[in-house]
């Protein structure tokens, strides 16, 4: 098929947006900047770790002991709750000069007591209580914001400001950019072919296959046919699911063991522990809507291109144009089919 | 004023997208990655650089011995011309598989012989000769390609692979995303207002001030009130021009006056070679149509925030909700214009 092997366009339908593959090019010779490997060997408790249990934090509060997670309040967090019911007087002149008050809240949900277990180190109930406290805090605070960003930020070059592996929860009434044109997206679709978009989606991708990393019962994760990212994937429900809230138990379940599985694999493909970011999309909350439209699912943003140290840049013409990928994404869904399920730090040799 | 203190969110008119400003985010506590500094003093002429003047590169290939700019054709270009009459299979599936075919042309632009000197570092006439390489490879390219992008990587963190300074060219038939937002939010402006969106907006930041960087007789540079980036500056005519294309040589001196005044601040913030994405936006050619609700313009995306060595990281929720900024336009603003003209490497002590 010549579309694999020469330039060409795909376009994401949950953004409307395209990305420019050119699978010649993953061949250049690199002269740029490499990343540092991270190679400290982390303490399984930090004393001067803000986010280990019983530590204290700058802001005077100690942790609890926490045995899975623990969750606190963003004392830096970008959005805060509006303090009191004065409106806030807001710059909006004429079509250029457009601001629009915000508030919310950001938290900050660590994963686990042991400074030094990323995700696909936890055990199986730890995943479970980590997609639990996702769900807990979406639940709560859907109650209140329409938007309820749920995301981790894994490794220092993603901009990862502490070690100890966490994830953040950013809350609010408007709807992102990016909320936003996947709700527009989502709905047009649905408006057209009365099926939602992301559940057709699945459907297509379990027949052929070739894009898929790993499904169970409930989930599938696959190298989307518009990946941005090397090794960018989708983590989505099977089930009619549009948000947290309505997970069951078994599918928890299925989820921490789709966790455990995909972040395993990344971790495998450089045998170094593969930075990302990371995030859910629920369906807006709140609305008194039908959300059939919408599917719950997650975007993993991975920036590493050739190996542990060298990224791919989504620099000059991707910020100025629109984004450009130097391999296929079929060719990044057969290396990550192709990954080990076992940690490579549990391999011997 | 409100606004300028506590958390809202602007939007930008070119585009569509927000971003959410968080001024006082800027006072947190920074443990996370820090960038190495390049502090290697490079050689007028590097005998091993693919970019220097008489030098060989890896194809065999010889640089002539030139005096200002040299433009070759990038050996690993994203884009290659169609090689063949035979038009492409592409899979386009209903509405989740949309693939396109692409082709078209990439280019380096050398600014100047010297191994050893960045935009703000080269004279007048130097800078003329790059203005005047982007103005001509411009023109012949718009000739068969709809839409040309130039710009320039500058930095390792920006993803540049080699130190010689250089910017490239990207030239395809189709509009790339941020081409096609742009062209559809000016048109509807004009449709709305019967007057160019730039021009309007280019009026009004002349007579507030607050944002305005530098103006000459035929450039404005302000911080756009919906900048993203910590220092993001627009850099835009403030006549009837659409496209490179019809630059006198009037509006050529005074454009490469502004980029030395622009780039000279840019390294005066925190006294170091300061990275940067940037590229210009003309309107999209051959046409035929009028194109008087565009305006040519440059975009400048550096990303670092608190010193030479810490950057902004626009990941988590950057990526999956909108772009989020920690200090305000006008904060940026009022430190730009504050920032000398006279480059720090050539202050005495
Ligand atoms: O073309 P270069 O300088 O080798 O490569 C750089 O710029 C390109 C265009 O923005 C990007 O696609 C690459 O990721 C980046 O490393
Ligand atoms: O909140 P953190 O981890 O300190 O900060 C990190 O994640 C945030 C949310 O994506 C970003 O805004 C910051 O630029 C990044 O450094």
């Amino acid at each position: 098929m010549a579309l694999l092997e020469s330039t060409h366009r795909r376009k994401n339908p949950l953004t409307g947006r395209w990305v420019l593959v050119s699978p010649h090019r993953n061949n250049r010779p690199w002269l740029g900047a490499t990343e540092a490997v991270n190679e400290t060997v982390l303490p399984k408790h930090d004393e001067s770790c803000p986010l280990c249990p019983s530590n204290t934090r700058a802001n005077g509060d100690s942790n609890p002991d926490y045995k899975y997670t623990h969750v606190f309040k963003n004392d830096f967090g970008a959005l805060t709750p509006n303090a009191s019911e004065q409106s806030q007087s807001v710059e909006s002149d004429s079509d250029l000069f457009i601001a629009d008050e915000a508030s919310g809240e950001c938290r900050v949900i660590c994963f686990s007591p042991e400074h030094n277990k990323t995700l696909p180190e936890l055990e199986h109930d730890a995943l479970h209580a980590v997609v639990k406290t996702w769900k807990d805090n979406y639940t709560e605070l859907a109650q209140q914001y329409e938007c309820v960003q749920v995301f981790e930020n894994k490794g220092e070059i993603m901009g990862c400001s502490q070690p100890h592996p966490h994830g953040q929860v950013w809350a609010h009434s408007h709807l992102s950019t990016e909320i936003e044109a996947e709700d527009t997206q989502q709905r047009a679709y649905f408006d057209k072919h009365g099926t939602a978009m992301l559940a057709d989606y699945v459907k297509k991708e379990q027949v052929d296959k070739t894009r898929v990393v790993f499904e169970n019962e409930h989930w599938l994760v696959v190298v989307p046919f518009w990946a941005a990212w090397p090794f960018e994937t989708l983590l989505v429900t099977k089930d009619n699911i549009q948000n947290f809230s309505q997970l069951s138990d078994v599918q928890t379940d299925s989820l921490a063991q789709a966790l455990k599985v995909l972040t395993t694999k990344y971790d495998n493909v450089f045998n170094c522990s593969f930075p990302y970011s990371m995030g859910w999309h629920n369906a807006p909350a709140n609305r008194g809507s039908d959300e059939q439209h919408w599917r719950l699912h997650a975007h993993f943003y991975p920036p590493l291109l050739r190996s542990a140290t060298v990224k791919k840049h989504m620099v000059g013409y991707e910020m100025l144009g629109e984004s450009q990928r130097d391999l296929s994404a079929e060719t990044a869904a057969s290396i990550l089919k192709a990954a080990s399920t076992t940690h490579y730090k549990n391999t011997a040799g």
